[in-house]
């Protein structure tokens, strides 16, 4: 050890380690993550989305807007450039697809039906699904009032739980409206702003805090008003719409915010879609939400949580002084994704086959025409690796096999002077003997 | 505007603008970028390679090992995270997969093939065709030690050229031995290492700097060797490699890294590529490079330049303090790839489709029915996309039209009431009745 001054070189052996709390994706698991990423893709464009894609730089201006400066400070990548501009990594998309939307305002047809698969940052302690650095699905409906919006946005949540594997009874589809939550707070318990957003905040914390601390806090709001403290809790531990409604005032049950939530159960039940409920808690978290909120929450006895969600926004364009746009949208993570996968559908389905055939040549020099079959092979889409490797010819084989590679073609000399190649089945053991002419037949299935 | 003070809120609209120097991704361009990728994911999968991935965040020593401290404090993204944590946007992908190789050394497979397409961060001013965030192919072999890896990966590189749409004639593949030139340096020469590394910068320099600056360093560096620097400079002025060998001393004719050079090229020349031609100038820039060195070279008389390269690089993993891996790779960026497809193929063949058909409601009451029909479709795969406007059925047509959406389905009472559906084919204006349960048979094809 009395060298290590002299040399440092030597024993300062660099990490293989990655970045604290992000992930490397080695092919295995990169099979896993590009089955997650098919599901998103193919359910999105389904139903006519278009992908875009965005830089994960991002100025921090564009968080500042609308998230409130804490979530900027705390939670986010922020550095400042050599030029003097303050940069983030990316927290969320939406203010993204916000900014992209408003640049081309008068571009882009409307409606928009967008969605993305970014890398997201948060600056926080890693721990069991909650990384710094996590790929999330954004879609988005731009330009439509209608709450066929929020049925089209839900209907394509659902089917990607579907396609996890789950049935309809493993999840259920929460719904709530930002509408409904501001008439009660402002029209029925006539609360001021300050007392609105307190309890708007608790609510969002609900599940995460006890009963009692709940209760407590909203009995503080309504400080000496305790008959609508009480009124207010009789709301909340509703079970359903029907009882919900019971509580208020006749007006209210006709109320617009209340017809939007029915209107989305219906919508959705015609489409056979009938996990749903109404979740007079949910807040979303993020203020940008103007109407329709929801979340996909699981049902698993072990493991029961929110899974994804979202809402509209109809608002978020005025941060760049365009007039309002109609917005619905949800995120989904791939974390949970995979989570959702391997309890669902097993992850062993995506098994890694990195070809369709291994070409062995047998000696060196079997090599070029290894190669010329190869070629052959690959100029009809077929997956062909080539063993380079100075290995036994059983060696070859078995190493194929490990690979799951479900074939094998040895070249020997005999095959070099007749062309005749075999094709060996690797499960089965099956044979079977081809010119080099009807090769391409072997691999049409 | 003397208010601006008190109301900075109203008056500070938020910049639509992207960070300075990365790009955003409408889908019209996205549909270009993923054109882009799946050539790249294609050809890399017809040879058997794996697609790996890892976070664009890595430790900042990662490329202070082997790159030198210039690239790491001038041309890189780096900053400090709260846990002092030096943290870097990884500027190039080769480090990465070294880390993940030593990682897991001895569990994985050898000869292990992969592939990724990172976004990769430069610290630069930008300007054509170098931005600071671009996306980058990186196709690596590891573990082979003879040639049979240099064809591989060149012929891969090939490939993706033929696939951009270029011919053989329109772009050439240059090489060069990182052996050859350590071996005139030292062995014919007996430069020291020093001046060896002079000469080496120079040579890569050479392109970019004129004929007489050059010449002249050359001088410089040979100094009261005048002999040797003609003798020098008629290596570098030779027009192939039978002309650059006839300036050798005849024992290195046959070294070994004139040989492999033969051997890459006789190689390629029996795999029918045969636009090779030997550059005792190349260097390839990086550090880290031990033996074959190629680039793809475009002829194209108003643009020839280097398009990508690689090369072998046998010692990376030993700053892990691992034992040495054979190691062969290629790198090829985004921008040129757009540039090339749109000289030599054509951008419009990048369709922007977003869906296969759309569904147009007549009035608002047929859209539960537009719904019934759209989720048959989609569940045979058919992209479909739904009309909610209250446009006029003209308009919406010609929407459906302006999006380049082959077809449509007008859903009004009389439908609603028959299940009888007319497919209406936008281009020819070709309508097809059918019946609900024979509409997939019209998607089939």
């Amino acid at each position: 050890m009395a060298d290590t001054q002299n040399t440092p070189e030597k024993h300062d052996k660099l990490s293989t380690e990655p970045y604290k709390g992000v992930r490397d994706f080695y092919p295995e698991d990169m099979a896993i993550q590009k089955r997650i990423f098919s599901i998103w893709r193919d359910t999105a464009e389904k139903y006519g989305y278009e992908e875009y894609s965005a830089s994960v730089l991002e100025p921090s201006a564009l968080y500042r807007a609308k998230s409130g400066e804490e979530l900027v400070n705390e939670q986010t990548y922020n550095f400042t450039d050599r030029g003097e501009r303050e940069v983030t990594l990316r927290p969320e998309m939406t203010p993204t697809v916000a900014r992209m939307i408003a640049a081309r305002r008068r571009d882009i047809m409307m409606p928009a039906r967008w969605y993305s698969i970014p890398n997201l940052f948060r600056y926080e302690q890693p721990q069991r699904g909650r990384l710094r650095e996590h790929w999330q699905l954004n879609v988005d409906i731009f330009g439509v009032t209608s709450l066929n919006a929020e049925i089209e946005i839900i209907n394509i949540a659902y089917d990607i739980m579907i396609a996890y594997g789950l049935k309809n009874t493993d999840f259920e589809i929460r719904l709530n409206n930002r509408k409904l939550v501001n008439h009660i707070n402002k029209d029925v318990f006539a609360l001021d702003q300050d007392a609105a957003h307190k309890l708007s905040k608790i609510l969002d914390k609900k599940a995460k805090i006890n009963e009692e601390t709940f209760v407590s806090s909203v009995k503080e709001i309504f400080a000496e008003r305790s008959e609508d403290a009480k009124k207010f809790l009789a709301l909340i531990n509703s079970n359903n719409i029907e009882e919900f409604i019971s509580h208020l005032p006749q007006c209210s049950a006709n109320h617009e915010s209340v017809r939007e939530v029915r209107e989305v159960m219906a919508g959705l039940e015609r489409l056979g879609i009938t996990n749903v409920s109404f979740a007079q808690t949910l807040m979303r978290g993020l203020d940008y939400y103007t109407g329709i909120v929801f979340e996909i929450f699981d049902l698993n006895p072990e493991n029961r949580r929110s899974v994804f969600g979202g809402g509209r926004y109809d608002d978020l364009l005025s941060i760049f002084g365009n007039e309002k746009l109609p917005a619905v949208g949800f995120g989904a993570g791939d974390v949970i994704a995979r989570d959702l996968l391997e309890t669902y559908s097993g992850l062993n389905d995506t098994k890694n086959t990195s070809a369709d055939v291994a070409i062995c040549p047998i000696n060196e020099n079997n090599t070029p025409y290894a190669l010329d079959i190869a070629e052959k092979l690959r100029d009809s889409g077929v997956r062909t690796v080539i063993d380079f490797s100075n290995k036994k010819i059983g060696d070859k084989i078995a190493n194929a096999n490990r690979r799951n590679i479900a074939r094998v073609i040895c070249i020997g000399d005999e095959e070099v002077a007749n062309g005749k190649l075999t094709i060996k089945v690797l499960s089965s053991g099956e044979e079977t003997i081809t010119n080099e002419s009807d090769l391409l037949s072997h691999f049409k299935e």
